[in-house]
């Protein structure tokens, strides 16, 4: 009865052979909560995938599992990446549980250090260059092509393997494919590993049909659906504040192919779900995540599906990843009373209303 | 396939009725990763229960999906409970699911609002008193004897009967009960739960053996190992900083009714063990969480365990509930280089030491 991880578990689905470690920190085994309330409103069989339950506190586990085994498999023991966020954190949490060094290449302009924090507490090193994040990423290529040390951004192709693996779970946990599958879209690995796994999965006969992809990047961002890499995106969903997607064409393939679409919501659209889906359905996740949600609210208000419909929204990483947005988008000050229960009744009955 | 939360679940063993509503997050089905390094390092079969991996990032979701829903079944419209940590984030997310209003009461002295901000994204009302933490829980207990509002703090039965589910999937998880199991003590209902739940699963045959139960307090809170309420409690493992246990006897009896033993470690040697499991295990829990294995490993040099004997320590919270203190305890500053390849190998050569 104990997950045993997703190497072990998808084991027939991925590049696992004799010499594959079955690395886990029991990553994947994610809620799938049905939206009680919200479905009611929007009158859709609404579900969300709470990717923010991995280990590391979001979906790149998955696919940095998957890495991490293959670096070993092949002898590694130092992995990089470029990254100040969440993949960075999946990176340097694999390294230490498989015993590798973890590298993690930065700019050093005006670095939160509160992203990298949970990178450096699983034993990172991080090194800031004189140089903005493309010309970090560039030497990350230029040193992984040279040396015997694997590159773990999301060029490495071991990574959309893995996370391939949600669709499975999607599936697995409905017992088939649901009629839509809405996901944020930054750099567009992730959904474009969604429709792998979908496809898969109908092929070997283990659903009996395939999802509609919709996409939705955020306004500020929206490179695909502008249809032109955007040089300064601008978001407050950092996750998918990505100008250039890395995997454009997987992403317009995914939608078209499925008879869905890439569209784009607003950040206003974003913080009303965000806060919308933990004040109604009590879930917590990053702000990127809500981009999943927001864009149902908007394709439901523009009568784009059909009542009862079957929606899973992927909510790519917890509320807890970005503590201040959550301290900013809320009213600030309690309300101060005397210490006596008339004062605090009195205080809770304005409350109620 | 899909997991169905704690309600439905262990149903035979909670109390739930026909009229009880199966309110859930799919809180619990959390990971029990077995330290695959450390387990060699100490000589013993080394696991976490990782509950860090709950919906609101802490084991309270266990106890409170409970008490909510009775609450619910009750026809109460209201939760309130005394907290300004993960208690009001797991009481405030199961109201806003179960469609209840939740109310915090908070003393007014240098509340940061990052620890509050998660239940105020929820939807919990704050309302601060001008009084200290032990006046606001007293407010609570009048003003819930009173009027149709349900406490949901410790001291309402119910959280112990769902967080005792975390002994359940230990057994489940294992094929058995371990032989310790290891777990910080603050206030003390979570060793007493766990205890209550193994005890339940051996008396019903479902398993074979019952654990040792070792708790472990922080040395500036250590009030049940000196024997005496400590006035003014200090710790930086915040969750646990509680100078009077409200479930004392239930620790005590746990310890001694299993022959195994409360005792206590120090600041030092909690940080020592919340950086050890990051870096080498890849896993990040909240401070207090690491307070039992640091216990662990305290009583491992006093030659406590035999060799290869199977122990359990449950880590009650997630890393990211604490940014600060990984922030704090990890260097600073990243090494800042040029940006070409040779410069940044340079670095990585002096970093591998």
């Amino acid at each position: 009865m104990r997950w045993k991880g997703l190497l072990e578990t998808y084991r027939p689905y991925l590049p696992v052979n004799e010499s594959t470690p079955l690395l886990t920190l029991q990553e994947g085994n994610t809620p799938l909560v049905r939206a009680e309330n919200l479905s009611n409103e929007l009158d859709l069989d609404l579900y969300f995938k709470y990717e923010g339950l991995n280990p590391t506190g979001s979906f790149k586990d998955r696919g940095m599992v998957m890495a991490v085994a293959k670096a070993m498999e092949e002898g590694s023991r130092t992995i990089m990446c470029a990254s100040t966020g969440n993949t960075s954190a999946a990176a340097a949490a694999y390294a230490a549980r498989g015993g590798l060094n973890c590298i993690v290449l930065i700019p050093n302009n005006n670095i939160a250090l509160g992203k990298l924090a949970q990178a450096i507490i699983y034993g990172a090193k991080v090194i800031a260059i004189e140089g903005n994040f493309d010309r970090a990423l560039e030497i990350v290529r230029e040193i992984t092509a040279k040396h015997p040390i694997t590159l773990v951004n999301s060029v490495n192709p071991y990574r959309i393997e893995g996370q391939k693996t949600a669709a499975f779970e999607v599936c697995d946990q409905l017992g088939g494919a649901p009629d839509y599958l809405a996901i944020p879209v930054g750099n567009a690995g992730n959904i474009t590993a969604y429709w792998k796994g979908f496809k898969e999965y109908y092929e070997k006969g283990k659903s009996r049909s395939l999802p509609k992809m919709i996409g939705f990047e955020a306004e500020g961002a929206a490179a695909i659906v502008r249809g032109e890499p955007i040089p300064n995106p601008e978001t407050i969903a950092t996750a998918i504040r990505i100008g250039n997607p890395a995997t454009w064409k997987g992403a317009e393939a995914a939608a078209e192919d499925s008879g869905g679409q890439i569209n784009f919501v607003t950040d206003d659209e974003i913080l009303h779900a965000y806060k919308t889906i933990a004040a109604r359905e009590g879930i917590f996740a990053e702000p990127a995540s809500a981009a999943s949600i927001a864009g149902v609210m908007k394709l439901k208000r523009e009568g784009y599906f059909e009542k009862g419909q079957r929606v899973v929204c992927v909510l790519t990483g917890h509320g807890l990843k970005d503590p201040n947005i959550a301290i900013k988008s809320v009213a600030a000050e309690p309300v101060v009373v005397k210490d006596s229960e008339a004062a605090v009744m009195e205080a809770i009955r304005k409350l109620e209303g």
